[in-house]
């Protein structure tokens, strides 16, 4: 760390300045791009690679539960979306609508998919005729749109990538068992994958999906203090399965309605991943989903032996299954260094004439920034344990700060302070609309999910009894 | 094959009416179903796992020449399609349009993509700077839309699923070798995955794709005789280079243009396997793409021990990467024995008391329908051994029909009565649109690619001297 980091100085300060800070390291790391039509992100190589190893994460975790994967169409006609009133409410100002096509004006304008609930329920009520035919389990990976008004890379784009899971079952008990197995999936993944610690729990009837029975969330605190909403896992009843005639003959042979589950993550996963690990100078990256997981940086690669020392360890870290590359560029070590720090890569490994002449190598870990000198007859299994370990770590870290600013309130003027604060705050709640709302308006944050299981004795905001403990937060 | 086989009666005769085949084919097995707005499909989880070994296997071809995957917006501005002319009047007519969206109507109408050449261009005139941001190799994964009259699941949908891949270059020398190296890969895949041989080689100026200086093609014969273009490989020159302003400073410091390439196979290639390989029984799936590989079937599968011997099967199967099922459902083993085959698992393994005491199980392989008696103890090599042999087969076996039906023709009777008895035909051109398109309207075939190398004394149509010598035939 000798030179000053030339990088650093390009992206905003994190503490003084977090979206600047954001916006910066999502360009200058070339993980996005920024569209042509408005609100629209182009998604490079660098985040895609993420994207894929969420992708094939997830999908091994689908599959153990019978979840198979299919595609339908992204088109949905505009009178599908009015079968089920609550959902037609919440997602028609959204909606981008095709009206012509192949050179004629369509007779029904055709929605692009904000969410896929209505056609494939529609294609579900073909398929399930006998409770034989259940479970049905289905999962897309897919773009969506959803025209916003504020838009920011991976958090909030009019078009987004995500994968959304239906299942169609015989009882309420068993859709509702689904919808919480797919919760803990979900939390699982986040954490073990990404290293982001969750909240999980219901929502609040205002927040809930549109057309939802009881909406699931997981909470991921920002390093700004901001939740976000990193998936959600809903429970639909028969909400669905009505409107879209999902019927099936019972094995004691009587017509009944089936009842659904559906549940998504997207490419903001992405963000939460930039937001929760990211330091002062850009990324840093989970192990698990890193494009690159290591790179080595070759010290004097002029010096004879030194650029093919350092590929001989490339190649024996990649037969070890280790994502790595090698910077062969013609930039000095201090600003290979800076550039892949700025990209988040979990290990460096430095190689010089004197490290190979004494059967070395030194090793920088990403999250700490701590280097370590490690003997080069041991690189693979160095460099497998310090990948787990800033794996762990990073949970661990991450975990232990959100941890710290979860404070809890009596009245709003400790909601106000909480929040103001960077903290997400446990506060008693009445279970009245008026009060949640009050709470908005009057210090931005929303109610992020239930404690379940946590218990006050006033609401915060009038002073009534407390029928349940939420966890107010500002949120993306 | 005792019982008689109720699925193939449910299946239309493929030598009698092999489009209706193809519709019950798609169906009855569950490939595919129809959504709601007209022609467009829903992909179902037996045709999507073989689309993801599909792209399994091509990224692992696509990483190997460097290029890397992305994600570029569905949307398009209708202005940037008119930048390339050959361009927008090509994929006009087709294109739906987007016109209201957030509940306002756009100020500018957006396309659905078609093909990305004009947002990927875009994006790359402000990546590509200097010579040292080349070449520049993406690929994506995604959804396009063409608005079709008259449509067929996988061969002609509204909207399909592709592979896009697009490459900028510093000379028209790299990029032509990127165009022929990619068709190259498609050839080796469509061959060794697919067991689909193919016909390379160029297009006619006629059948390019819009914008392009010269397109690449691979054509694959369908058991009815027609060709099937599987997959194209375009070198675009300086086309979209200068409709999108991608220039470079190159190594000798002047500003130069740069040169591009596009090239694309479709979830089509699903057609493609089911009408190379189909037969009266229903699919036949090449192994290296099967969702289900092996399928045991227990025989009197209530006596004692038999299904435990057929789960410890499909177990040390499952554990040697095979992917395997076991059919343990109530339906009689002549049924399942219909179903599977209907299916295309390439292999079935029959286990029952006399096998399990003589230490035996009986094989039978859905290429040739053939039976043996193999040693339990070698199971995991025998189904390997005759995965790998089918896989083999299907490939030659396809080519040999194929390269049966290739005739040659002098003229335009010749060339009639070459495609009404379903042959590929190749024949003498002059070179011009005359007889190009007479051809066409006299016989139905278009010129599928040009025979590189070979030569003809005289155009077929007009007796003038051949330029070329072309293969014609009816096409999908």
């Amino acid at each position: 760390m000798a030179k000053e980091n030339q990088f650093v100085e390009q992206i905003a300060d994190i503490n003084a300045d977090f979206p600047q800070w954001y916006t910066d390291v999502v360009l200058k790391t070339k993980l996005v791009d920024y569209g042509p039509v408005k609100g629209t992100m182009v998604i490079r190589p660098y985040a895609y690679s993420i994207w894929e190893s969420i992708q094939s994460e997830m999908n091994v975790r689908f599959k153990k539960r019978g979840v198979e994967n299919a595609y339908f169409p992204l088109l949905i006609p505009m009178s599908y979306f009015t079968k089920e009133a609550e959902h037609v409410e919440g997602f028609a100002p959204e909606v981008a609508v095709v009206t012509v096509a192949g050179g004629e004006e369509l007779a029904e304008p055709l929605a692009i998919r904000p969410t896929s609930e209505t056609i494939i329920g529609t294609m579900c009520s073909k398929w399930v005729q006998s409770y034989r035919d259940l479970p049905l389990k289905v999962n897309q990976w897919c773009n969506v749109m959803r025209w916003e008004k504020t838009t920011r890379p991976f958090l909030r784009t009019s078009e987004f990538l995500w994968q959304e899971g239906h299942t169609v079952h015989a009882s309420a008990a068993e859709a509702e068992e689904e919808t919480q197995a797919m919760l803990e999936i979900y939390k699982d993944f986040a954490e073990n994958c990404l290293a982001i610690p969750v909240l999980t729990g219901r929502k609040t009837e205002k927040e809930r999906f549109a057309g939802a029975v009881a909406t699931y969330t997981m909470e991921a605190m920002m390093k700004d203090g901001k939740s976000l909403q990193a998936g959600t896992s809903h429970y639909l009843g028969q909400n669905f399965a009505s409107a879209f005639d999902i019927k099936f003959l019972g094995d004691d042979s009587t017509h009944q309605t089936a009842y659904t589950t559906s549940w998504g993550v997207s490419t903001r996963l992405i963000g939460a991943i930039i937001m929760t690990h990211g330091d002062e100078r850009g990324l840093v990256l989970p192990p698990v989903v890193a494009p690159v997981q290591c790179v080595i940086v070759p010290i004097a690669a002029r010096k004879p032996g030194v650029i093919e020392a350092c590929e001989a360890l490339k190649e024996e870290l990649e037969g070890a299954g280790i994502k790595v590359t090698c910077d062969k560029s013609d930039n000095s070590p201090g600003w290979k260094f800076n550039e892949w720090e700025m990209k988040g890569v979990p290990v460096r490994i430095e190689l010089g004439p004197r490290d190979i002449e004494n059967g070395k190598m030194i090793c920088a870990r990403r999250d700490t920034l701590e280097k370590t000198e490690v003997e080069r007859a041991s690189a693979v299994e160095s460099v497998k344990a310090l990948l787990k370990d800033i794996q762990k770590n990073m949970l661990e870290t991450a975990r232990k700060r959100r941890d710290e600013r979860i404070v809890y309130a009596d009245d709003m003027q400790g909601i106000l302070a909480g929040v103001e604060a960077g903290n997400f705050v446990k506060a008693g709640w009445c279970g009245c609309r008026e009060c949640e709302d009050k709470i908005k308006e009057d210090t931005g944050a929303t109610a992020r999910v239930f404690a379940e299981g946590e218990s006050a004795e006033t609401c915060a905001v009038c002073g009534k009894k407390a029928q349940h403990v939420i966890i107010f937060a500002r949120a993306y």
